[in-house]
């Protein structure tokens, strides 16, 4: 099975490098899908944050995925319109077993017409606009799955919602064992209690 | 001021760019130092997962770091004898205000005897490797801070230790602008135990 990973300029680079991770060690160590990093061409990708990635393969080289992740980052905002990719997107998933975003990156979904109906999330700076859209529910969660359509808030919760994903599609016990060999038993530290911020999304202000 | 983050063969992907993406926030949002990917050359590196990267600099063309995080991966039991890129670690770390490592990259900052006499950690399942080297103090915790050298535990564990950092290089306030911008307030959710393996390091053992 194949699991690609989109990127194009400015795609935020935690949106595409915690589920990658994430993917390559469900593969490595509990026979996961295969995982592919893909953008519109093979050339060099600048990602939001100044990293800069040589893609595996291009739209056109693109085999049939079995699942595909649409990171988001502030080069979403220029992508939405960019037929080429949203043609790729909507194009793949009609053969997928799951479509995941993360971030900003359900608005190119959205622009599919793929979460029609279907409730989704983004960052908590962007929820607002995702709403504006109109034909989605969008929740203040960390992460939420609707049918085989999955989308998780900003940026690390991409790592979150692939667990679960894993974990939905593989079993806990596989899971386990991607959380175990990343290590992923993270902090809850808070600093400067920006979680309780008026614009932070529900799911933080209702944590204890 | 100007942050180094090295990489090479097989460097693990999210040790490299989950510092990264809190790094970038940082410069962004709140004034924190530029950040530059780092290699022996400028050619693309392909990770232990299977992603290429273009570095920004080689060891060659780097200006003199404030800043130097060193990541893990299989590849370290390769690098730990290459006496370029030991070098490398060791001349700028000289000049460094602080240098971190993530997962497996405390056994090449132990190489460079930075680490003599000092308390470190690492990935879980190399805890017993770093202890036989002799010279260490290895705790078992997520990250560690002795004098101005932070280690952490394995991959996931460099974002813990990074916010840690901000927070004590820049302040409280700082390190929540970057937690918030990246919306890290991570699930807790553990699958399958294995946060209570044998294995499992004394942080998790213990955690309730």
């Amino acid at each position: 099975m194949k699991f690609g990973i989109l990127v194009f300029p400015n795609a935020e680079e935690l949106d595409v490098f915690g589920p990658w991770e994430f993917l390559g060690a469900w593969n490595k160590f509990a026979k996961g899908p295969e995982g592919l990093i893909i953008a519109q061409t093979t050339a060099p990708v600048i990602c939001a944050k100044g990293a800069s990635v040589n893609p595996h393969v291009s739209f056109e080289q693109c085999p049939a995925l079995d699942f595909l992740l649409v990171p988001g980052g502030e080069g979403t905002r220029k992508e939405i319109d960019n037929e080429i990719l949203i043609g790729f997107i909507s194009k793949q998933s009609k053969n997928c077993k799951a479509v995941l975003s993360v971030c900003t990156g359900s608005s190119l979904l959205q622009r599919t017409g793929l979460l029609s109906g279907k409730k989704t999330t983004t960052h908590w700076n962007s929820l607002d606009h995702l709403r504006a859209l109109g034909d989605v529910t969008v929740v203040e969660e960390r992460f939420v799955k609707d049918g085989n359509i999955w989308s998780s808030a900003g940026v690390s919760a991409g790592m979150d919602m692939m667990l679960a994903f894993i974990a939905d599609f593989a079993g806990e016990e596989t899971a386990g064992i991607v959380q175990f060999a990343v290590e992923y038993y993270p902090s809850t530290k808070s600093y400067g209690g920006f979680d309780k911020n008026p614009k932070a999304p529900a799911y933080l202000k209702l944590r204890v």
